[in-house]
């Protein structure tokens, strides 16, 4: 571990020196810093427990309930706590008042923020506030992103990072919400489609499947896409700052596509008896602007290649920018725009080629997914089936190109399905809602081919992807039932939006930290040791805290 | 060659310092180790030489004759000559009885190994057996291919490398036997359809070939494919380390495809006269099963990416992971299976966009091929030309798409052909074979565009390509027979599959075998001097190996 | 600047002592040198300038005029003024004498030099030459270029290198004559074709354009194109290992398309009145012959990969090197040959597909182009909407797959007018023209678009494009007679062919330069103090010199 005996001994005898030198006032200072943060963070939460224990026992069990490492508490403290009380969550509010945020957001929402700052340079949204929180509003650059981050959604946070939260309590409800949550529209509004076609197309007519069960399942989709909406609305009206910061995310920017596909699923799958035959080409309108200035803005970023370029960022996330596009095909044909249907058609496949072509690549670039499976490989089935589908809709037949996107679909469903037991042990989230509409999708197209080639084999086929597609759907929707209001685990904490903006800004604030020793090296290896002492508790917590979500109830049950 | 003086002294010195204090003991000890090495394998090879050489004698001629570096003998004297006798090849052996491997043999086969192994872990197929021999069971990682091999089959050892089998004598025969062996059926397989086309189609009636010459060349190739599959069958059987060792070199791996595309082609460019206009359809699934289990396995590595990944493997082999999907499509149209067909054309296709347009880009991650023109670079011709063919089987009418694909596979045959020079020099090789059939499946689908186009020039150009394949596999049958049963230099030593398993295992070996001078720096240093006046007196022996294989019949004609 | 202030200081004090301890003969003979290099050079040039200065202003006027450094007057001066005289700029000359070179011209521009150098390396043109000479004679390596240029047409030279021709005064004319040129016909050619359309296209038949515009288009490309080849051809006669150098150098290899693509254009765009209705196939066979060499060339340097593999190479400007193929596609369908065109609509397709991946992938690997958006990405717009322009004129009708190339053109084109505020702020310069030939071919694809789907927007489109693009020619054309003929600037000095062979050997100069102080890291240091003030000094000189060419006037009109 040390590379050069020298060097070791030095920073040894040093430290030794250090901890001779200086422990009573160090450690003292240390210790009510933290006695004080913890008092005041937890009379902010109002949560009624018992505050009095001793300062030891504070240490530990803040080292130990952590997951990453918060040194936002310490600091603030150190700063003075009473400025922290309120700081610690409003560093990701929205900066100005709620009135002038509510008459901004929709402007905002719409032009895909500003295409000037297409490679995240800072937005500068604060003008005189102070230093700390200007850094905080300044958007995390790309890089800090891949490198605190990991996992294949990016959403656990390294273990050597610092984050800007605490982590051992339940973070504001609004903070904990992420975007990811309209993957329930998607999987949702996707099924209506399926059951829309399994009551209306004649390949399943032997089904008899009666169309009321479309209408329920559409007004289920209807129900839940507006209420995330709503939800997500206060969360850009309170807290910008993190959807900026999701907004940046290098994995999450995908899911911001999610709510207008769901809203076109909504308007393809609407029952017969709600909507008139042939949509308003308006409808399309609404409903693909700001999916194609959010691609304007992405696949610029590809192409002009600063930070966020296509062979580090792909991922099979990557395909929910795409699929949107063959989407918007399909209801673009349903409003009788065939032509636009073309247009989209044509963007959706030139990126999905580029974005299939890297991802099974695999560059050296690209972030290495873990070699067990995960559900967002399930992702690779849902564009060659979209793709299958919208030149269907279009082109009116299911002739060689529409067969060809769907076989390659249903091997890329094979290929998954082999795999199956690399699906087991993942712990249950709200993330998964965006791999279940990949497998509608296939359905779908296996249900137009079952009409196009009616065997038993084909539609065989289509009836079991489409009952395996019903049947996720609906234990992931009791699931989450379970989780949200049950067991009150649906959303913890969202570490991946609170790294901090820089690595060397932690470490400077390390560096704050230490100044009373007199000597940095010095005391940077004695909390190098802390650091060392804490991951090492930390492990059995984590495992302890994964497995059973259900004794947390009384600390986090906030939803 | 020595980067600083100083360095360079100091090891001299040391080197010297050893070569004083220590001569007699250690030039003694290594002297009969490598007699006893020798003659133990002398005798166990019981070839009937003079082994009464002088001790100085046996460590020269060792080391003029290998190729590589083999300490296996070395080590395995010091060990225990006794060991050694018998464990030499027997690292390779099937592990468990004969009779139990036969009757696991058909289930490993057809299964594609365990999917669950995917990535190259450890099968553990031995129970008891002692650490060393455990160790070399385990499959070698993929980077260790890499590492320690070269050339753009990845078949040659680099010179730093120590290999596990002794180089200075010729091996088992099976052990000797690749899996490119089944190059000549592809290579025979695809003349059968090819003179059938000649034969049948009418743009090629001019010709008046008749029907008898298919019927021929495709009772060669059906024997020649019985014998090389039972050949190894029998490897299989009785090495079946050195089957795994070949499953899982980067390159090797798509020649597994090889035997199901030959009995493909053979069961196209069946004769009329035996076969029915329309084969059974079991006929495609019995043939195109294994193809699909491999096809989903090796796909799958390049998508979940671990060492495995496209963008390291990628190889103008890579063409037979995917040729395979649109010779199966072919088939599929014969016995009126025309969907799947399709299946496997999309398949075909996706996976083809990812290998050609990473081979396209060469990125710097990919082995550096030589820059002289491999014969490798033929199955860049393969692809398109199948894909053109299948096209035209499943749709029935040779169209945009298919005549495109045709044209690709021409400019890139033109590509070829203006760099011919580039494909001089080098040594005849069984791997030779695989790169024939890319020229037959070329001419092929020349014949079908004549037959669309019927002028002049495209009638000529079939004719053109069709003679250019027909005489480079009769040419090439020719060398075959000749280096087999003449020269009996057909088979040299598979080194590429003797790598040690690592590199940190090898350079153990150095140590135990230094460790009685006391001081390993300075037996390193002296070793390395051995090594290096081992390479310089290498290369003359080299060069004189490669341009004449004659004189060598007496050591190695075994087959 | 300075990184840390040890360093800065020691190399100051350091530079003080030479300066304390050397002057007399140091000085001296830097500036004996300085001014007997401007006298030779100012001689040769013939300007009848007041060469009378004083020594210090030739110094200070040599560094403040220069972009790069060029160490050329220097070395040769210290080397003897006498061969240096002649030898600045004829190390370019062709080596033999005119009349030789005159009879090998065209036999050499035709076989697009020799295939057997294809990577690069020497020719080795000169016999007994000197050594010096013969270094420069051997072509640059590929990494070179990449090491010592930058820019997205790697045509500015770092800052770091030595070039090797003097940058303070104005070269011969035809040193300074590009490649690039030869992008006016581009430009022209292209507007030729679009004028056509509008005259005669059903589509646009209400705007009533007389067929004489097209005409008078037609001789004004066909005059620029016979001028631009001229002059061209002269400096292959003259220059020779100048062209051999835009010959090596990856971004202006491209560019050695845009002559036979110029010629197609006007090919294609010949008025009805001048040309037959059905042009002779040979005229085909003689202009598209050379593209398909130069293909064969550089798509095989990417397959074969050595250090121009595309991974390395991938740049806008690729687009070049496979649109001639979809031109020449149009062209074979108009002299009746659709099956060829077929065959080069098959090649652009497969190598616009690998360069279109990579460059969206944007490889770590790729040339860091700067983030602001410059004119040559409007490259990508070009090749899918000539791909577009060639299905429709091979296969006779604007399907499915015409209208995805257009459409993806479109998106391409509407990508970068968002981002329009990025093409601001740039020097003019001669390889603009390049950038208008893609507008126009788009705007061609709208008026077929809008011929077969004729409504309101597609028309409106077609017009708008065909403004657009009318509008950028225009106003390029005058922008280029003004800085031509009025202020003297279209042609600065081509440094990007002038960069030394290898860093080694301007360093070795250094040395040589630096032999006479007897202490070559004193001397270096201070070398590097000098550099750094020419750096510095050269700020303003260069902003001036960009934002007004006209007060260069008496300085450097030379065309």
């Amino acid at each position: 571990m040390v590379p050069n005996g020298e060097d070791s001994h030095k920073g040894k005898s040093s430290g030794e020196v250090i901890q001779i030198q200086l422990p009573p006032h160090h450690n003292f200072s240390r210790q009510v810093s933290l006695e004080t943060g913890f008092a005041a963070l937890n009379a902010e939460a109002n949560r009624g427990k018992n505050a009095a224990f001793s300062p030891r026992g504070a240490k530990d069990r803040r080292i130990l309930s952590r997951n990453g490492k918060s040194l936002g508490i310490t600091t603030g403290a150190v700063a003075g706590a009473d400025g922290v009380r309120k700081g610690d969550f409003s560093m990701f509010r929205t900066k100005s008042t709620l009135h002038k945020q509510l008459s901004m957001l929709p402007m905002r929402k719409e032009s895909g923020f500003d295409l000037k700052n297409a490679d995240g340079s800072s937005a500068g949204g604060g003008g005189g506030e102070s230093g700390r929180e200007e850094s905080i509003n300044q958007s995390v650059p790309a890089g800090r992103y891949f490198a605190a981050l990991r996992g294949p959604e990016l959403d656990e946070v390294k273990d050597s990072e610092d984050i800007l939260l605490p982590t051992d309590q339940t973070w504001p409800f609004l903070l904990r919400f992420p975007i990811n949550c309209f993957g329930i529209c998607l999987g949702l509004g996707s099924q209506t489609i399926l059951w829309q076609s399994l009551s209306t197309n004649p390949a399943m007519s032997f089904l008899h499947i009666p169309p009321h069960i479309n209408t329920a399942i559409w007004f289920l989709a209807l129900l839940t896409l507006v209420s995330v909406s709503l939800t997500y609305a206060l969360k850009t009206a309170f807290f910008f700052e993190a959807v900026r910061r999701e907004y940046f995310h290098p994995v999450r920017i995908n899911f911001f596509f999610a709510p207008w596909i769901s809203c076109m699923f909504l308007a393809i799958g609407a029952p017969p008896s709600l909507a008139p035959a042939r949509l308003h080409p308006a409808v399309w309108c609404a409903l693909f602007a700001p999916v194609f200035v959010l691609e304007l803005k992405i696949y610029g970023q590809w192409l002009s290649g600063g930070k966020r370029r296509l062979c580090k960022l792909a991922n099979p996330s990557s395909h929910l920018s795409v699929v949107g596009n063959f989407v918007g095909a399909v209801l673009a044909a349903r409003v009788g725009w065939g032509e636009a249907g073309k247009f989209l058609w044509a963007i959706g496949i030139a990126h999905y080629l580029c974005v299939f072509v890297t991802l099974y690549q695999r560059l050296p670039t690209s972030q290495t997914l873990p070699k067990e499976l995960h559900p967002v490989y399930c992702m690779f089935i849902a564009t060659p089936s979209a793709a299958s589908l919208a030149w269907n809709a279009i082109y009116g037949e299911f002739d060689a190109v529409a067969r060809t996107f769907y076989f390659i679909a249903l091997f890329l469903y094979t290929s998954l399905i082999v795999r199956i037991n690399f699906f087991r042990g993942f712990k249950f989230s709200v993330a998964w809602w965006s791999y279940t509409f990949p497998m509608t999708t296939a359905s779908m197209a296996a249900i137009k081919y079952a009409e196009e080639v009616p065997t038993i084999l084909s539609k065989g086929l289509a009836l079991g992807l489409a009952v395996i597609s019903s049947a996720i759907v609906s234990s992931l929707f009791i699931s989450t039932l379970l989780h949200g209001f049950v067991w009150c685990s649906l959303f913890p904490n969202d570490l991946a939006i609170a790294i901090s903006r820089s690595k060397h800004s932690s470490s400077a604030r390390n560096i704050k930290i230490a100044k009373d020793t007199k000597s940095a090296p010095a005391s940077r290896s004695r909390y190098d040791n802390l650091r060392r002492w804490a991951k090492k508790s930390l492990i059995p917590t984590t495992i302890d805290h994964h497995s059973s979500g259900h004794d947390s109830d009384d600390k986090r049950c906030t939803i």
